[in-house]
């Protein structure tokens, strides 16, 4: 089976799709839009992608990108630990300045302020060039954030593990079928309200769902470029059972009475959940 | 006045200090906690840190940072239009390889899709180092994105222009000090819920942002890592106006009517209104 994740190689995402798909023919595409359209245009079979991470947040292009597509889908979610470790040079000095993708740097902000304040945090372009580039460069006064495996690799010195306890990111599988329903499952939704700065317009969606007894695991708003929004939501249950199916049309009827709009309300995938926030 | 902001120098957020401070002792700290805590222990007047890029979405690690503050809030916001260019060497050859931060790369990948179908993307450590990588190791067959200056700076010839329309990062002001109303202000809340999974408890807080009329410009929620959520919300209105206090003191009942939770609702600032994203 044909794998388009997020390249490039070595990296979390990498890692995740090795282990969804241990069989998997994996092909690394960059950036994000570009692995879900090879999905939805059938170029691969299925995608791996992020969609938040504890400390960064969600990764709004991915929720962009699906919004666009007619067949590309979330089929499934599987969060992945991310362990951060410290690595330096043997015999290495007083540590003056520590390399690391920008990410890792924010990820671990806490640890390097309680135990390397005086250091000088440089970004690089992927923890594995942090690792190689100390090595390469012979700094002793220097350490990198990264992988335990890239820093062995580049021949540093392990000087503190799990930066960023925690720390996890959550990848989706995009597949161009729907689920059936699992009787534990999310739905993630984009909608679109085609009112404007009606106070009270998320608020009467909310309210649907609550009348629905639906629960709300996550939410997003991000401005449309149109002096609109739209709304990233995630819900306990399946676009097949009938009281999520009950909401949506309440909503689609509430925001677009006349249905002049088809995008107001769109399900980006139903799918078994995997309770990620609960194993941290 | 000693302004820090968020480095390293060279970015669009020394930029958006310069334009804000054109008088100011501007000093670039890593990462945004470090800049966040600077403002908050009084080691600087001023903080510039971003607060959501068009693109990229919200910028978690400042609202986190800024949750965790007693003393420095909001004060400003102001958007920058962020342009990207494109630069190659004069007389380059078709160009199969593109060079920029991820970010960046993530922010036009429309254009590369539809321009540069086929050419490989490759991730530096930031945009003026992909300019100065093409130059240095005068690569004919690769492109940079990044700022004019940047690619001037390099050497580098403009092969196209703004590659990524209504781009823009929003960047937030902080001080210890709090606004009096302008009478068209925002004001910035962080909540968060000691009820867990009740169907509603966000629906809830909005219902009573829209019985008070006051409208939502954005909402993102993040997991707390305990299992629960924070919700960090936008309202048009100041912290001073009747139906914004009226509205905190009810959400304070609605969640924690025994006070036994003083941080269940937190403002992050009030602030004058740029209506950043009408600009767009």
């Amino acid at each position: 089976m044909k794998v388009a994740y997020l390249g490039p190689e070595k990296t979390f995402t990498e890692k995740a799709a090795k282990e969804l798909f241990p069989e998997g023919d994996l092909v690394p595409i960059q950036p994000i839009r570009n692995v879900v359209m090879a999905v939805e245009n059938g170029k691969v079979t299925r995608g791996v992608v992020p969609l938040e991470n504890f400390y960064n947040g969600p990764v709004i292009q991915t929720f962009d990108s699906l919004t666009r597509c007619n067949n590309a889908r979330i089929i499934q979610e599987r969060a992945l630990k991310v362990v951060h470790y410290l690595g330096a040079l043997e015999g290495h000095a007083k540590i003056s300045r520590i390399y690391s993708k920008d990410q890792a740097l924010e990820q671990c902000d806490s640890f390097i302020a309680a135990n390397f304040p005086d250091a000088t945090t440089i970004a690089t372009a992927s923890t594995a060039e942090a690792a190689d580039y100390i090595t390469r460069e012979k700094l002793m006064d220097a350490a990198a954030i990264a992988p335990q495996a890239a820093l062995l690799k580049s021949g540093l010195e392990i000087i503190a593990t799990d930066l960023c306890p925690n720390n996890s990111t959550r990848f989706i599988v995009l597949g161009i079928e729907g689920n059936i329903s699992t009787g534990d499952d999310k739905t993630i939704l984009a909608i679109h309200p085609t009112i404007r700065d009606r106070p009270g317009v998320l608020a009467d969606c909310l309210n649907i769902f609550g009348s629905q007894h639906i629960n709300l695991e996550g939410l997003h708003s991000r401005p449309d470029g149109k002096k609109g929004y739209y709304f990233y939501v995630e819900l306990n249950g399946h676009e097949s059972d009938e009281n999520i199916k009950n909401a949506l049309q309440a909503i689609e009827y509430s925001l677009d009475s006349n249905h002049k709009h088809p995008d107001t309300v769109k399900v980006l995938g139903s799918y078994a959940n995997s309770h990620w926030k609960d194993e941290n």
